[in-house]
């Protein structure tokens, strides 16, 4: 707490910047050297929350180019922190000025001028959605470690308001088809049809993203706080908007019978594997050998131009319209900062569980 | 991670201990000198997490006795480490020999065999429910000094199984009426005969806790990876057996919209206040004055008796059957332990929101 | 450890960067919102490490122009991460190219390529001089902020090779008056002369440097491992050629009596105070209202011109004669990068503090 | 800060204790699984610092018998954190009644009273020798990890008062003969000399402690903030009456040139070793190969029975005489608590280590 803007302990980010400063930073401390990186592989990531793709994200002209200031020597990471910058460009601090007077509701305004005594009320400042970026950034440099180890994600959108996705019907490979990031191109045409209703009604929607990563070793995360499913508890509702987190079948196993719950174990290619997987891949905090799942529930944009009550800073009751460009849906923009988080934790996690046998340390100096 | 038996950064709690080694007990660092303290202030809460005190619950006699052996003197904190021990007494080693030998469903024996090479196999071991007396006795000192400081917890009960609190029948002053603590004497009847039937069955059931924190200062918790929520969800997600996690609607959040979801603000007692709650007490990763309501999804205890599958050290795939007195469902020992981890969490923003501001930084060193 | 660079808890500072990548950077988070600050706050402090400034500091052209990037808005600091950056300018990479192949004496380039496999060999790269722009950056936010509380700070040159200053001569003024810092021109005209016979010698100096902290509040630091003095000891070791620390008396206080190196305490403007000043203003780990006294002993500038030996990449003994800009002796620009870590470590003790005692917080929460 | 009693980062040490509470304890967390560990390898540790052992040291008879209560289950450590326990039996409460109403010079009494209101008197209280028999168990288990792979130590008295060793007479063998500690007879029985001198004089004596270390991989430490030397600084200086540290040739290197300070490398036994060690083992805050030298000077022990003046709580000068059981000098039963320290802070970077290699994180999780 204080200082809350590092997050990890090996493998640590800390992000800086606000929507309408000069740009959005971010430091990676603790990645190991020898890691092939380019300007490329983080903007390939960050192209994946880009706005303005599609009619449900806002039409701003972000460029969001990131640059590489250091830790990068000669194509490979150095071990040394790896700093990366993108400017804000396209501010239009003029759209932002009249909400400097009173507390956008769903909005942490109020929460700024009482912790803070005043606040950047330039579009959000430091709770803007441009935050990601930094995380963005960062998580493109753990998925690439993670990617050279096996690990690999599967990352979407699970449902938009109403629309879920059904099981039967998931199709990963449409997933990259749609702009909703949905893996149903029906469900995708009914939560597009949504989200134009939702626009119409000058309202908004939220929605669910649903992360699996497959390829983890067992045994990452630890008994008692540092549980991986703990800290990627922390590491997602640590993303703005985010409202529930699940790891497996979440809260429906609290309607399951121990039964119904329990994963059996078996022998499969000549390993201990588990039959189902409702714990979703974590047993007492540590991963188990199959795909980790889980859910973030994201409210809907706050930001909305219907009439809305609030307050200005005069103590006065009033009534507002917020306009400007805003998003409809923040679920399929976040699907790559869950995606992001969840690479971060993981990566710590994977080097932090490299000192837990003494065998495997002496091992691991022997042929140092 | 690594070294994960510590909790908190200002307030800071490092629990140790196994089911069935000498004791379990926790190091509270970081409490600050003079609050009054004793023994029985301790108890008091370790008592609600006591087995033995309904059928639901498992027969074992523990006493669960508390010593306070460092960082009190003359009643008083002093600013010094706060050390309390619970020996172990009722430990019954030779009922859980015969589980060295194989993996339990739901459990981590897997895990932690895969991850440290071996097991203390004998009852969980640092994965023991017993491991939670550590916390509570930690959130006693907490919950004391929130206490003094006007905040207040209502914990509870709110789902076991498919029985629900309806919103209209709930009824604080029957929380404490029911072993199964629950707000409402209907669906605690109703509660009981479903675990009956789960008993019969040789099988467990999951449930829901809800914990409401009142009284709150705005402005605790960061903007960025400290978010109030964040550190809630990592600190009740470190919770053995808690599977999913909400703030406010949580899940339900997902499906509203923003008209709906929004909370207007408005002039009430001369204060900024929200006129509904659906954010449950935060914005954007900060208290925003109306209660903080959390939620956690516990699932079914995995220890049953009822024939699973799974396999043996010798990689044979067996049939096993798991006796011993356990309790059917989790969630109502569990309520003061949500309670506790949800003290620590906002004991510890307290502190760390005191140098929010420069101007109350001065101001406070002032009268020093 | 590991991601090593990050330093302080509540107020972090989080540096990146090498002497020749694009910059050089700071992340300082925490820093409580409200204190006014633009650039030419943090320039002041850069300009009395600047190069250039007289014969015994290299000639390098660096401007070390700083950028605020975040963390500020209309002049004030808003309790959000302040991003600052330096942008690399004089950078000769072909000065360096010799040095790849080969370990020089005294630098770290063979620890770099045994602990990451290769390194980034332009100028000392994470390890260069330069390093410290991030560090003074920070420390001049830290300044700041403790010079609103009434903490003031005395940095200069102890000692240059064999010239020391006599306490009889100390002339608090005159450290401004010389290229050395020191405060005593007589010495300060010696240790030049002393310089100069170095450099014509292709050799180089060590050097003490002393900072002494008045202001403080009585209390900061706690009893055990966060010692002020500990923590200070740490700040200062970590800025490179540190090898050795003192508090207080430091060395001599081993060769002193209990009855020679005790304190006694007496009354003066009605507060209890101290008749001497052995301890350097602490009493267990925490400050005792006397002046806080540091020296930091700083080895001989590694890169020399003469004739070394050394071995090279192809495992082969060879001579070698580093030439380039180089400073003679460390010290006089090393000043204020001693300043600044203390300077960042009293800040963050006195944030630590603000939770020492429960009727002070209870206090400051009435108040907020 | 705050919450100072935890040390270190993957091997994590929590201390608690007053001297005349109930007990003395630590957890250890992060000590890999599979370490043979038992309470005799914990005892051996402690004896070296028992008091009682001479004349020089205090006559209390203080047993310290340690207990492990948790963390180690059939003789080996199962990864789980470690609890140990010493109770304080001979306690003599009576002894210090009377320093409840002064503040001690050289003591912690007066900065205890400020930062927390009041304080334990009795003994020190938290301040009390008695805290390092904490810190020596945990040492104990550090060092037993290091010992497997191979890292010695050796921990001496360097100094006592103006006695100090002569280079030439060094001999290692006699350090387990006198009961100072010292690497000389003739030296041991002119620094007993000197000690009853003090002791008749009512006076006692200060000194310096010197650890090598032996067998460390190259490369341990950070560049930056985590500097290996820069964490034994902080782990030394953490203990009671340390005012200065060195590594290497520490403040004789300000006098030195960089020709004569640089170590030159060299092959020798088919690797890169130095010729020299001014450097103490380390560069750029990595371990360089050659034995890790440090030293830690000691004030004289503040307790003496000479008539000293100082302030009661009522704001009175007073003179008082400490009487009680106190040794003369503190380091030779310091120079275990040294090592432990030592021992703690290498262990932590080793594990540390792990991960500054992508190419060997990758083979590490390919063997598992």
């Amino acid at each position: 707490m204080a200082a809350g803007s590092t997050y990890g302990n090996i493998f640590k980010v800390t992000t800086w910047g606000e929507s309408h400063g000069k740009g959005i930073g971010v430091v990676v401390d603790g990645c190991p050297a020898g890691l092939s990186l380019c300007e490329a592989d983080i903007q390939k990531f960050l192209d994946r929350r880009k706005p303005g793709q599609s009619k449900f994200t806002t039409q701003r002209n972000e460029d969001d180019a990131v640059t590489i200031l250091s830790g990068v020597f000669e194509g490979r990471t150095t071990g040394t922190p790896i700093s990366m910058l993108v400017y804000n460009k396209d501010q239009h601090s003029k759209d932002y000025s009249e909400i400097a007077s009173y507390y956008r509701p769903g909005h942490a305004d109020f929460c700024f001028d009482e912790k803070y005594g005043f606040r950047d009320y330039r579009g959000g400042g430091r709770s803007s959605g441009r935050e990601t970026i930094a995380r963005v950034a960062a998580g493109a440099i753990a998925s690439k470690i993670l990617q050279e180890m096996g690990v690999a994600f599967l990352s979407y959108t699970r449902s938009i308001g109403p629309v879920s996705i059904e099981p039967s019907r998931f199709d990963a490979a449409e997933i990259a088809n749609n702009s909703l990031y949905m893996p149903d191109a029906v469900a995708a045409k009914e939560a597009g049809d949504y989200l134009n209703q939702c626009m119409r009604n000058t309202n908004s929607a939220g929605g669910v993203c649903e992360c699996i990563v497959t390829g983890l070793p067992v045994g990452l995360g630890d008994p008692v706080f540092e549980k991986i499913d703990a800290n990627l508890a922390k590491a997602i509702f640590s993303i703005g908007a985010v409202k529930g987190f699940e790891i497996g079948d979440g809260f429906d196993a609290a309607r399951a019978t121990g039964l119904t719950n329990n994963d059996a174990f078996c022998i499969r290619d000549g390993k201990v594997q588990k039959k189902t997987n409702h714990s979703g891949g974590t047993l007492g905090g540590m991963t188990d050998g199959a795909p980790l799942i889980l859910k973030a529930a994201f409210k809907p944009t706050p930001s909305i131009a219907a009439t809305q009550q609030t307050v200005n800073k005069a103590g006065e009751e009033i009534d507002i319209s917020i306009h400007g460009r805003h998003d409809p849906i923040i679920v399929p923009r976040a699907v790559v900062v869950v995606e992001s988080m969840a690479a971060i934790t993981i990566a710590d996690a994977l080097f932090a569980n490299m000192s837990a046998r003494l065998d495997r340390v002496i091992d691991f100096y022997k042929n140092v």
